[in-house]
């Protein structure tokens, strides 16, 4: 169990029809309380989908019911009347639960430009709430129907110190970026908080999880991370409690996508050490992350330290102050360059694992930081070339 | 003829023995005069080669006679060790040619990291003083003697009205990146110029057509654009002329880097338009032409315009103020996207051809920019997982 671990949730995932496959593609969750605290992020992306216009505000009281989620059309870039299909959706769900459209969030994920097909997915939304249970199975069907490319389904769940549970699920295998991918992820918890601590704990999360993962550095229009809380368990749980235990299960979820990734052979952890700050840490983690070249090299098993250099080498010095000389590269333990040079044979590296550790020194001060990839493979080029998305 | 073609000139190219495969690996450029006009441009890259950190002091005065090139190696992140060598290069050439090492300038290609092999290089460059000629044989063994990865050696040349001759080799099929590529190009012209005229005529050149060239948003350590001016045709042109002449030129050798980038099957040009600076238009054609998703669908023949806007919407709007709502998408001439949503059908999108033109309208004001790329195919994968560069 996952999403419904937590006690005071329902949940259901089914057919449909949205997707012409004929796999399941309507999932829902439902939050019975007695707290309906809601927090939620959303890609920065310019180009929103309808559903990620529609949730924000909904969430912006801290107050939601019930998320809806489908797969097979991300409804993004579909104008007005795109944003009229959303509007419905969570009229008629909420008709149906006795609550106010207000309540309802509602995330979609799929082919951008094309409008959802509003009468099986309405009909499925009446279906689904006829469905409504806690327990494995009911987690099981909600996290395959969010699914699109994803290979398989990712949940994870926590248990704080005084007894409260944390449980998620998402989606997502691609157009994975900074400032969250494409990515669906909907969280619970039956802790008694608030709606400011369950924004700071889930932001605090996101923060160091799902932004840290940069698969493709293709930003979504439809990212959408949700925290529901029930207040089911009665226990008014510490802030830092409930977020670490939020950190935790988001952080478990973001290593999943990553080794889900379209195509990959190799799950890339950059590690970038002794930066003046975490921001320059994360700047250089991040051009190492998106560096094509060196991506390839992983996908060949050949630890390139020279393009890892010379992709470091891309960030303003204003951004991430470093010499040059005194940068060093260890790649799965081996220190391949040291003072900017060539140190230990690259003949001694095993890339045969999957995980690939890249770790950079800086040498320039003492902030940490770490950017989550992938390699650049033969099956995520067929993959994105053959899949239109 | 293409870089003796300019009178002053005489140039070769042979096998030095740098390259284990035993092709052409080392090529000299020599300025016979009655001028000494040079003026160079070299990669943003802080990681920056010993060859570039010598040449970039070497033509600070505007001055030199010669330009050694060698592939096989990049003698970059070499240390002080490379920097020595890169030295002795220059002295040893200018001991054979009578002139300072300081009119020497060193360009180097190849694997990041490992020292050159300086006795088969400073045998090679004795051979090649004696062998220095003008004319079609010696221009094609010099542009072929610089290629890594090129399928196909790149020349170019111009004529001006006044008979001022502009030539031009390059390299280049990878790492092609904002603020040049893994690129060397040499051109040469006859014109009586002074450095200031044709430093002016470089920089805008570059600026317009290397810089406009992003095949994998990789900047290279080693990316060198020199210009030699011999003021043999005794024309003192006009400083425009000159201009539009090295423009023209480098426009044809940075249309051929893109025609022959690694793995590619299609040339992309993203042209955006409606943006309010050319600064805006040029970071929305950037982004778009960095999206692995953008790429991988080309490649498919896919005119995947959700994945086109979404890279737009990527951009913050402080660099490109416009709004989504009135943007619009052709892909090849078909207007896919109009005002954010779908237009016209993506099946009336031939994309078969070779080059495939996308055309981003932003509606926010006059200004234009554009960025030539690749797709990202099965061969890119291949080539940068298998050729260690």
């Amino acid at each position: 169990m996952t999403i419904t671990r937590p006690r005071g949730f329902r949940a259901v995932g089914l057919v449909a029809g949205i997707k012409s496959s004929g796999a399941e593609d309507l999932a829902l969750v439902v939050n019975d309380g007695p707290r309906d605290t809601a927090a939620a992020v959303f890609t920065s992306n310019r180009v929103q989908a309808a559903p990620v216009v529609w949730s924000r505000q909904a969430v912006a009281d801290g107050r939601a019911r019930t998320v809806v989620l489908n797969s097979g059309g991300a409804n993004a870039c579909t104008g007005p009347d795109g944003f009229a299909d959303t509007h419905r959706t969570a009229e008629h769900l909420s008709g149906l639960l006795g609550i106010s459209a207000q309540d309802v969030l509602v995330c979609s994920t799929g082919l951008i430009g094309e409008r959802l097909p509003m009468d099986p997915l309405l009909a499925g939304i009446t279906a689904a709430t006829e469905q409504l249970s806690s327990g494995d199975e009911a987690d099981a069907a909600a996290s395959r129907a969010i699914m699109t490319t994803d290979s398989v389904p990712k949940t994870a769940e926590a248990t704080t110190a005084s007894g409260v549970v944390v449980g998620g699920m998402a989606k997502g295998a691609g157009m994975l970026a900074p400032q969250l991918a494409t990515m669906l992820v909907v969280l619970t918890t039956d802790a008694d908080v608030d709606a400011a601590t369950a924004d700071a704990a889930l932001r605090g999360a996101t923060a160091t999880t799902f932004d840290r993962v940069d698969s493709d550095a293709c930003m979504s229009t439809n990212d959408t991370v949700i925290l529901l809380a029930s207040g089911a368990s009665g226990i008014a749980v510490e802030a830092d409690e409930l977020a670490e235990a939020v950190r935790a299960v988001s952080a478990d979820l973001a290593r999943q996508l990553v080794a889900d990734a379209e195509g990959a052979s190799h799950d890339v952890h950059v590690v970038v050490r002794s930066a003046t700050t975490e921001q320059a840490a994360l700047a250089v983690a991040r051009e190492i992350a998106r560096s094509n070249l060196v991506k390839a090299a992983i996908f060949g098993n050949d630890p390139n330290w020279g393009r890892i250099v010379a992709a470091a080498g891309c960030v303003p010095e204003a951004v991430a102050p470093f010499d040059v000389d005194h940068l060093s590269v260890t790649v799965n333990g081996v220190e391949v360059c040291r003072a900017g040079g060539a140190h230990r044979d690259r003949s001694e590296v095993d890339m045969t694992p999957r995980e690939t550790l890249i770790e950079v020194d800086l040498g320039a001060g003492s902030a940490t930081g770490d950017i989550w990839t992938n390699d650049l493979t033969h099956d995520y080029v067929e993959e994105n070339s053959a899949y239109s998305s």
